[in-house]
């Protein structure tokens, strides 16, 4: 049995470890700053002690995975004591593998799930594009053991491609994310319910997974109807922020209808 | 039963017209500018006639629906001959009721479906949110029924409320799939298949349908992960568009998580 070491009680670190151990591998200890964190997931991981430990010498294991903030990694690979040769991956999407080569004594790896999490609501790990990287094939392969485990969708990544991934998921989740909360407020101000616009956004997200989005790009941006656009400007007048991200964003999706007509692949929609 | 007339034959009249049939109503007659497009629609149509000519005393209807383009609306208006006291109404989320008292023969109506159409994918209308007003009762009356018909998610609309909807309906569909075609460029560009969001993407959405949006946002410019947004804004070197997009969405996502603890309604996360 796989046996796994948990740096890291977070969001992350919380959805991991319980899918970790479904997957019929262990968890053995759980490191966190805060003893209270580590104690809240390793009760949830049959057999995991807590602990805010860094001396992992005591905690023998086949992957030590790092789910803490990406900023915070350098400081918990400094202090802390692996045993020799240790298997180490993080689960950022943004940092390189390399950055373990300033630990001479680990063998580094990344292990990065390519999904949103949050506290409130679980993660059907199976679906999940689990990202793998290795320094070594060894540790290539005990990464792959554990991803396959967890999910259908493995695939190996390297670090430039899976920097370009965290780019574009930026733009597919985090940004959209934003947007949506934008038009949540408001309908709020106008007395209307946000439910009204869940058909209109799921479409639009079944759409995009079928076509390329820029070629069924629709709006008074993309149809050029300059009066809508004016009429909507003048209506985020309250709103001297959210304006400017109209009037960015409208300049882009013009650009690229332009863009479009040029390559002949165009008008895409009237 | 109900008969209506359709002016027009693009995108959203060619998906409300058999929508109307299905729903027990009779399509007397089907106009546009061009004959291929009438007779295209109308041939979908029991009983319907597809015609040019503007002169609809010859089609008395209940309903004359014009679905065409917000800025050709006056035009069609002007040109149209109608039996006197037509009910007449457009289909277009930005335009005012209020256009209708140009023409004091008519008696004017909003019929705006809350979707974005496509030619290629039916529409459920059962679930289509439909915005309904009427300069009175009577048509108001004629419009529901109608609506009704259709879908299970009628409300009666005021324009200003409406014009609301739609701003909201931009950041909430057009905006997000620009954003999802950049992704999907940035993607093929590291020749990875856009696919491999789809699990992000879908969590993203059912996310924001239960929890308020700013309140769930994830991602680098939410965190303040300075290191992570240069090296994104890095990245993005060769599509200078794209960086300010970028940039403007970082700063407002910023903005927005600086008011959310201001408010005690954060730290969003970590």
């Amino acid at each position: 049995m796989l046996t796994v070491v948990l740096l890291g009680a977070g969001r992350v670190a919380s959805h991991l470890g319980p899918a970790i151990v479904r997957a019929g591998c262990q968890v053995s200890y759980v490191w966190s700053r805060s003893l209270a964190s580590a104690q809240a997931l390793a009760a949830l991981l049959p057999g995991a002690v807590a602990g805010t430990s860094l001396d992992l010498r005591a905690h023998p294991a086949d992957l030590y995975l790092i789910s803490v903030p990406d900023a915070v990694i350098p400081a918990v690979l400094a202090e802390a004591a692996f045993p020799p040769a240790s298997l180490v991956a993080h689960t950022s999407g943004a940092l390189p593998l390399a950055l373990f080569t300033a630990y001479p004594g680990l063998r580094g790896g990344v292990f990065y799930p390519l999904q949103t999490f949050s506290m409130e609501k679980p993660i059907e790990w199976q679906t999940v594009p689990l990202c793998v990287e290795a320094a070594d094939k060894q540790g290539e392969a005990m990464l792959l053991v554990l991803a396959r485990a967890l999910s259908q969708q493995v695939i190996l990544v390297a670090t430039p491609q899976r920097q370009s991934l965290h780019v574009a998921a930026v733009f597919a989740c985090n940004f959209p994310n934003h947007l949506l909360g934008i038009s949540h407020a408001l309908l709020a101000e106008a007395n209307l319910s946000f439910s009204l616009l869940e058909p209109l956004v799921r479409e639009t997200i079944d759409k995009v997974f079928r076509f390329p989005p820029f070629t069924v790009q629709t709006g008074p941006a993309a149809r050029q109807d300059e009066p809508t656009l004016a009429n909507h400007e003048a209506a985020l007048g309250a709103h001297p922020g959210w304006l400017e991200l109209y009037k960015a964003l409208t300049t882009s999706i013009k650009a690229q209808a332009a863009t479009l007509a040029e390559n002949n692949e165009g008008p895409v929609q009237l």
